[in-house]
């Protein structure tokens, strides 16, 4: 069978990675496919760069247009990342009939109905493993693996920046922004580290994910974002305390209102397989109506499991070139006339448990006060820790509420924080029990 | 498009949990497939038991014939179990030109070369996700997902009955046979559990995710098998001590030297996501050359996660039912072509480290006498624990080696248990770090 020819976008640390997979398991890969993967083109803003990556066999540019036009060209790898040029090269690809792989979970995000869509209507697939938790097959198992299933929740640590910052502050101590420099040393933190710490590229990718298992549209802009950057050493302890650890998830839940889509750091119990994710490395949760509970773990990031991911998508695209569009798997896992645009839930209309700290005087009744406060709005208390002086005449309470509306959270923290002996704030951190 | 028509062989617990799955997420499977799946026809031999389970509107038979050879039938799901009736009725059915999906780890494991052969033939798909598992994704995972990867080794907990026993031995430090009983009676175990605990079950799953990994026929008759019966609570006790915790693994790993393809109890340090798997839960551990180290987690048996593999292999084979063999992914994930017949090693080649307790007189130098005989063999120490006095003047010494060929183990045993003030025999149980 003919070779199936690649054109690449982008030779930085993943376009280099997916040149170098392809030259080093090209053996490998043919014996599965039964032809052969050739990279013919690739365009970069570096031609030097490119020339030590690529070699002398692949015809290289600084012109997009050099590639994604190219009549010996099958698929258009696209890895410059970003919503500007990368945005333009894979419409002009999908336009001039290039099936499209991706590793680019912004663009995606933010402008996948629209690029889904053209894609459609140009008869193209649009393939995008390596966009979410980088190496671990997890769009390849919600499109497929669990299609027999309604699915009902993910939570995913999903961000491996994050989830270095976190696994250092608990087993060291240390305070957020001790870690966030040593990570940065490390080369885990970009120098502008806000797109990781802040949730940004967890939301992209939960965004993707959500979408594929409920049959909505991407509704990354109606996601809640909240980082770890205000984190305090000291709730990481007391977690720990109550038999639990803070990560930073992506949650996504389909309710009866709505869809519930919301990343921001979050306990959970120590013994959930989760909570015991470390460093850079990555797990996504699924919970379905039938299979139940399963669990994807692995690298999110780095240049070979990214382009593992994206020669996967290669794999399958080369396989399927020349079947119907009827025997793909559709873009967003349901068919694109079935996609359902249900309501993303505002956070007063989420349901979760809460970690509560409260600062107050430490005098008799306060707790009283804080407990018959939670009592009126209906929140049970499953756990409390009173930490005694901590310093001055200052005690805190720990609390762990039963699961409720985040209304009556709201409302139960600005009363606590109204009252004459405590301080505010209130420390908030939501809780998941991730079972069942 | 035409609805996917069914024909389901066995209408026991997988079957009906099939058949019931089917009719509760059929609107959400045709959003997904953009056709119907219905289920035209059931075998079965209790009729009155079908008839509860099917209703009316599927045709019920007690021969197998009436499902593989009838013309409204395009995929058949063999669900009997076993390898005489069931194998029959899977070769009828390719010979019919029928797709086949199967949940049968054993008829795949001792005669899936010559099935899938005869598939080939007939240019039908055989599918078998539930195989492996039960309801996680590992199947489309080595086949399709990691198809970029060279895989270099593969680790399990894929007998959850097995691991139902060891979860409970340590949590409860009982014996044995008191957890078998228990597990009998919570449905967990057979009454003759011998297939489960002796490793039989876990070694057919091994050998087929052993072919779809390194590209080598079926070699379950190659299996080295160890069960759990003989394992006694002070090593699980004595494994946590040192920071390990015990699990009925397969295991296998590609070497210069040829194939490793093992089923053992083996210590794992308790720090691995696969030791704080517990209770009837599976997980598969896949380590790769490019993405790395990645891990699938869910529920291995059961009537709704098996079916849920079921029928996500239905909504695979009916989008590729009108497609070229090209565009299918290959039995074995490899060209049939491309199949190599790699040697399986005896188990004195394997490479492994060692925890092995030897009961000796309490005297001075028995210790020195053993160490001496393992580092005559090239054998060196990680950890050494002397248990001191256990009964009357015994004592007990327990020792962790660092990897080693098991031949050398098993001759410094011999020379172990030949010393006059040692009692055989050694007990002897491989560890593997499970670490890159």
């Amino acid at each position: 069978m003919q070779p199936i020819r690649i054109g690449i976008l982008g030779v930085g640390t993943v376009g280099g990675g997916t040149v170098k997979l392809l030259q080093t398991n090209a053996a490998e890969i043919a014996r599965r496919l039964g032809r052969e993967v050739v990279i013919t083109r690739a365009a970069s803003r570096n031609l030097e760069r490119a020339q030590r990556v690529c070699g002398s066999d692949i015809m290289l540019s600084t012109e997009v247009a050099d590639v994604v036009t190219s009549a010996d060209v099958d698929v258009v790898v696209e890895l410059i990342g970003g919503t500007t040029v990368a945005k333009d090269a894979v419409v002009a690809a999908i336009s001039n009939g290039k099936h499209v792989v991706t590793a680019n979970k912004k663009l995606l995000a933010e402008h996948g109905n629209e690029i889904f869509a053209l894609a459609e209507q140009n008869n193209v697939m649009v393939m995008f493993e390596a966009a979410v938790a980088g190496g671990i097959p997890i769009i390849k198992a919600l499109r497929e693996g669990l299609a027999a299933n309604q699915i009902e929740s993910i939570a995913g640590i999903i961000n491996g920046t994050s989830n270095f910052i976190l696994t250092e502050m608990r087993e060291h101590g240390s305070a957020f922004a001790d870690v966030l420099k040593q990570a940065q040393e490390l080369g885990y933190a970009e120098a502008d580290p806000t797109f990781d710490i802040e949730g940004h590229d967890a939301a992209h990718k939960l965004s993707i994910m959500s979408a594929l298992a409920f049959g909505t549209p991407l509704n990354f802009h109606h996601c809640y974002l909240e980082g770890i950057s205000r984190l305090e050493s000291q709730d990481i302890r007391y977690a720990e305390e109550l038999g639990y650890r803070i990560k930073l998830l992506g949650i996504t839940r389909k309710t009866a209102a709505g869809i519930e889509l919301r990343v921001h750091p979050t306990l959970i119990p120590e013994v959930r397989l989760l909570a015991n994710v470390n460093g850079v490395m990555n797990a996504v949760q699924v919970q379905a109506d039938m299979v139940g509970e399963t669990l994807y773990y692995g690298p999110g990031a780095g240049a070979a499991p990214t382009a593992s991911a994206v020669v996967a998508d290669i794999i399958d695209t080369g396989r399927l070139m020349g079947a119907n569009a009827g025997n793909r798997v559709p873009y967003l896992a349901f068919q694109p006339t079935q996609v359902q645009d249900l309501p993303v839930l505002p956070m007063s209309e989420i349901t979760s448990s809460y970690y509560l700290r409260v600062s107050a005087q430490d005098e008799p009744g306060v707790l009283g006060e804080v407990a018959n406060i939670l009592a009126a709005r209906g929140v049970s208390i499953e756990a409390l820790i009173q930490k005694g002086v901590v310093c001055h005449e200052t005690a805190e309470i720990v609390i762990l509420t039963h699961s409720t509306q985040e209304k009556h959270i709201t409302a139960a923290i600005a009363e606590i924080e109204a009252l004459p002996r405590t301080f505010a704030p209130v420390t908030m951190i939501r809780m998941e029990s991730l079972h069942g």
